[in-house]
């Protein structure tokens, strides 16, 4: 893992399309929980440990391409579920790369379940680590890996 | 398929990308007819039949996915060519799905007379039907089995 | 598409194997209607154009291509649904690309929702165009094209 | 297994392509008994039990699709080897598939010590069982599992 | 090669479906020569050599498969072109094997430079030899062969 | 089928991976039998034909190999039923042709109707012969098929 | 997820080849921890939540399997490291089916950086969730999510 | 290649997605210029030739579809790195195709040397011609390609 | 075919490598003919019919390569066994549709019985016609459709 | 190759899964001389070189994994012959690569013309060295390049 | 790319299988250019900018390795045409990698609008750089491409 | 094995493409000795053995191919290294089982620890035996296989 550190590091979740929808999407594969709820408990977590947290969620490629560029030189590290852009992205992956945030991939399903096309992910790879199938507590358990590493 | 009807109907005609291009990319593939000559075919069409249709293309993935979540709610039935993201976006794939929302799937030519990376589609399981190498014509056939729904 | 168009243009329907059991089998995926009453169908709205229309069904491939070669000569269209067949006879598609008849191809069900051994046709490259999952209105649908075809 | 039984259960045994042949042809893969041999023996097992118990043989694919739409209403179990049409016919399968008679699938010889072609049947996923090997000893293996779950 | 030698060694010209539009389909590919052309070309070859010669034309499997069996026990050498059985029909094949006579493969046209799924025979491993593109007079090349080979 | 014959023959039963738990997992795939209900029954069909019946199940397919070593000079036949070890264990198939003992391949369930990765057996061309699907009777069935063999 | 939930709920850690090597086996991939460490803030973290927690390692595919089985009627959730087992043992897959215990798969290094035949798990889409490349800390991970699972 | 010529022809130069970090990202594979310098250097050798050239970066897929689409009835060449896009866009492909302006594909790594999924392009085929490895000097390698096309 | 005739029209024979062992080499596969008397008995043929004929045989794909380019300009028809190289060289297949010369690729052996590495030849669909299994007189076959083919 | 040497290096020879019935299995396989045959040779070659030597055999992965645990620190080479298990078996290859102790794979037979499931080991890209189809000289060979690593 | 530069630099360019037909051979695909012409041009071009360059062009892929070899030590780069050996030699591939000089390989045609068994290169990824499409000018670019890396 | 012995027996060392630049290329992978200082290790054992062995290298797959057609009636063993031309050379495979003399096939270096097409040969399955990343050694090895063999 990265040895980037700080007193305050800063954290930035990224979720990619369709997720805005959260909550009232097949809520027997997703849950019901909003991603604003799944927000306000990240928050919530990062304020714990005396993190920084910011989120963003869009269903545009570009955008989260952009956002990614945007962390460079401030975030630390990056919490991200790409949803369907994890299976057909490559152009996501290298903004990843590129910017060399260590990052964490979260599927809120577990995609082993689903069709075969999301069985390959092309940022799992290039994460530092990958989890699928923890509902929405996915996230928490990634943030807690980032403190976990931190006070290491 | 879908048992949500109503007294009238809402449609949706979803375009995706390199279609504003019609009557004037490659005719020999295509047609003549441009898109606004389709969808004004299509408004008739609707009208005769006491049904609302809106219409709408973009060469954004995301403003297609937007464009679907949009939907949510007051679109009955969605009538989409989503051109090349056909065969690479699992996104808008998951728009859809999400939403709920029936959807017929349209190519104007016939898909597996082209190059083999045309002849899968993401949308194509996911759709309540779908129809290849009817030309424009398609999307009026795609309205009729709409129609014929409706009445059933 | 094909350019021989007539007065009173003659449509050959071709179903081939199972097909007669329609209405009594599996009606979950294909519907309560019988092929009797898809031909009836079919017959009303070709006398409303004022056109010829026949129906042949058979469970043998050697019938069906016989039927395609008797074809010659006096049918304008054909609108096939070869069932199983369209996923294993070479044979009968040789047999329509050798009459020269322009073709539509119907399949009833979706296709792309059942096993993968039926998301491959060996007719679908050879036809004018292809639909799949609009049930038994699908007939109809091929023929409304053939009509719009013949109008142009 | 199907819950339907009889007091007197109606057994149809169909056997495929070039199975006319048997005791004749490459008696080392395939035996020294004939068609009619292995019928008398089902005939005399079925008595025994008091079953009814009729045969068909045929190369034809149509006729045994023919054959197996006759049997629906009738027919409460099919024992069939469908010989290299188990390898090739999607028709077979749904006609199978559609009467919905629980069947029986036998081949004489091993199928997995031959050519790779002969390892996959369209059948064996649809039938309630299969059995390869046992050579003509199989048909009244199959029989007596029909035996006993009539019995059960 | 088989040493089955006669005095008046009879062979058997089977020909698969689509065959008997030889002369008025795709000339540009099979020739325009009728299949009663080549007939008659092979029966006077015969004749020259004092052989018996008959031919049969089916677009039935079958039908094809009943003549083959039919031949056992008559006929010295057959020469088949089974079209597009030659790449779907396991049966005809097991037909071929199971009479043991030696058998020879023709294609009119190049099947190597037309479709791939026209690259694989189940005839060809199971043929004493194969030969594609000599256009008809590929029949009489294989005809002469069998002569070579009764002659040594 | 092996020569090797005796007055009393000697049959071995080996169950593989998770069969102790018959009877109690997934009855709605596997029946409601006990391996130990299955094995008496087993026991008294041989003693009705007087033979010699054992059975071993073991979870370990080390104990598995040397249970089918052990049984080199003095079994007869196996019938196994090596369960997953069937679709990754090449040491037991191994084991099975080295001791040159025939032995039946037993699947309780319809293996063909479950995942694709149980479709593929390494024991299937090493067995004299295979079935699956026939529930817990597919033992009986090859005891059957055993006494059928030394009655011949 | 499960719905079992109890007091106090009892956690069975299982790990699979090798780990018992960890803390000396290439750090680099797997870190310094050694499995004894791991297990002691396992249970220190249980103890916290009040939970039971026991753990068992083994090179033996068959002693896992067995300690799923004896898992049965005791323990409420399983937290499994299958190390290679993951990639070849549908055994272990079948056993923890069988017994129908949730489970979390844990991999401490990502096994997607690694060798492609370690892409593939057995264990993956019947596992509650799964996740990869968190290190040792990847176990707390899992049981933090039974923890929250529980209270929930 | 294409024969459109012009007295001041005029020259569009795309590039996709994360080349805005040319420079800074990754410079032991891209290089320590800048898109930026890279495009001075262009734009300097079009000055020297009398050609008209214009940059275009987006890491925005629609972005760029709309610049080729713009580009119609303007643009003589286009120079195109299409970064990851080139990997994943069959729309990307269809606006080149559809605007029918001839273009040269340019990589500046080595694709072949990286990972197996940049090896296959969407552009290749379509492009005039494309170059990989050249560092940043590639584009003006295709320039001077278009350079030597207008002067003969 | 080809147009291109002759008075004395020329023809080349080329054999590739190994085939200078014939007569001597595997005898059960290729006949016990030397690759002298097929020649001589060619040339016999074609003397007969007042063509020329040479024969050229090397293990040398280059040579080989050599003698095809020399033919340009002087050889009507060329009848080659390129033996090996049929199934791996590139080079030779450039060679033959660099010169333009029609081609007839010949097997002495049934290529189809053999190791499947020898089922694929890069020449099979730039030859006007392929042939293979009937032994050296094969040779002499295509020098005889040679020989119709002038004569129509 | 390892740089680890010792005056008096230590040699382990590992064997898997049924090779405890060598010179009983398959003679014509693997040849007559039982495993205790080629150990006394082994360690009769060993002495004369002043190593010590030590082997061992199991049908049991763990036992193998347990054995490679166990050498760490006290054995310098391996030998391994692991038989079916090289061919399923990821443990195995972890083990012998976690310990980190230079490995030679050797193969009784050639494994080249076995089944093709026999072509692929785990362990060939982590051993050193790997030979195969050598009969059981091929562990004195292995050894003899041990003695002659320890030599330079 | 390398280091290696020179006040007076040589450069060797290498031409593979049929290349000695430039300009006679499909110049449809491959132009009007002799390979005489285009090494002039090379000459012309190496002068300008006081490099020597020499010329080989061979049908023989040993000669080809041989030139490699013979250039160590004299050459600073080599540029390499090596037409169908691109596609199949492995041992060209190695003699370029052997030698350690960095070479440019070109293609005077756009292979990927060729045969799919041209797409792939054994050269590809062991050169520094790569085209293909560019005409025979492709050589003077892979030139000036050295040119400007011996001047930075 | 060959059981061809002989009181002197004649052993031929083949080498093939850019061995004979062994010592000078990428002495990582190949070591630091001469072929020239190989043969002489050979030809020493050799003459401790009594044995004639002459060697040959060359870069030329027919001088190779006409080597091992030379050595047929004089030679009894084979030892080869063919270099890249294991992985290409049908033509080599043939020449080696048309001569019929028993081979054994070396590598230098572990092929399975390189690139995925260096994992297959043409020779593996026509060779008595194959080793591979013994180094130098390895032609030693193969050589005392030979005389091993010569002995018993």
């Amino acid at each position: 893992m990265n040895p980037k550190t700080s007193q305050k590091a800063n954290i930035l979740v990224l979720n990619g399309p369709n997720l805005n929808l959260l909550g009232t999407r097949e809520p027997g594969i997703y849950g019901a929980e909003t991603l604003s709820d799944i927000q306000q408990q990240l928050e919530l977590l990062a304020q714990q440990h005396s993190l920084t947290l910011s989120c963003f969620q869009s269903n545009n490629e570009a955008e989260l391409i952009d956002a990614v560029h945007a962390a460079r030189g401030t975030v630390d590290y990056i919490i991200i579920n790409a949803a369907a852009y994890s299976h057909t992205s490559i152009a996501l992956r290298d903004a990843l790369t590129a910017v060399a945030i260590p990052f964490y991939e979260v599927h809120i399903s577990n995609i082993y379940r689903r069709e075969s096309f999301r069985h390959h992910s092309y940022l799992a790879d290039a994460a530092e680590a990958t989890l699928s199938g923890f509902g929405s507590y996915g996230y928490s358990l990634a943030l807690l890996a980032i403190i976990k590493q931190l006070q290491s």
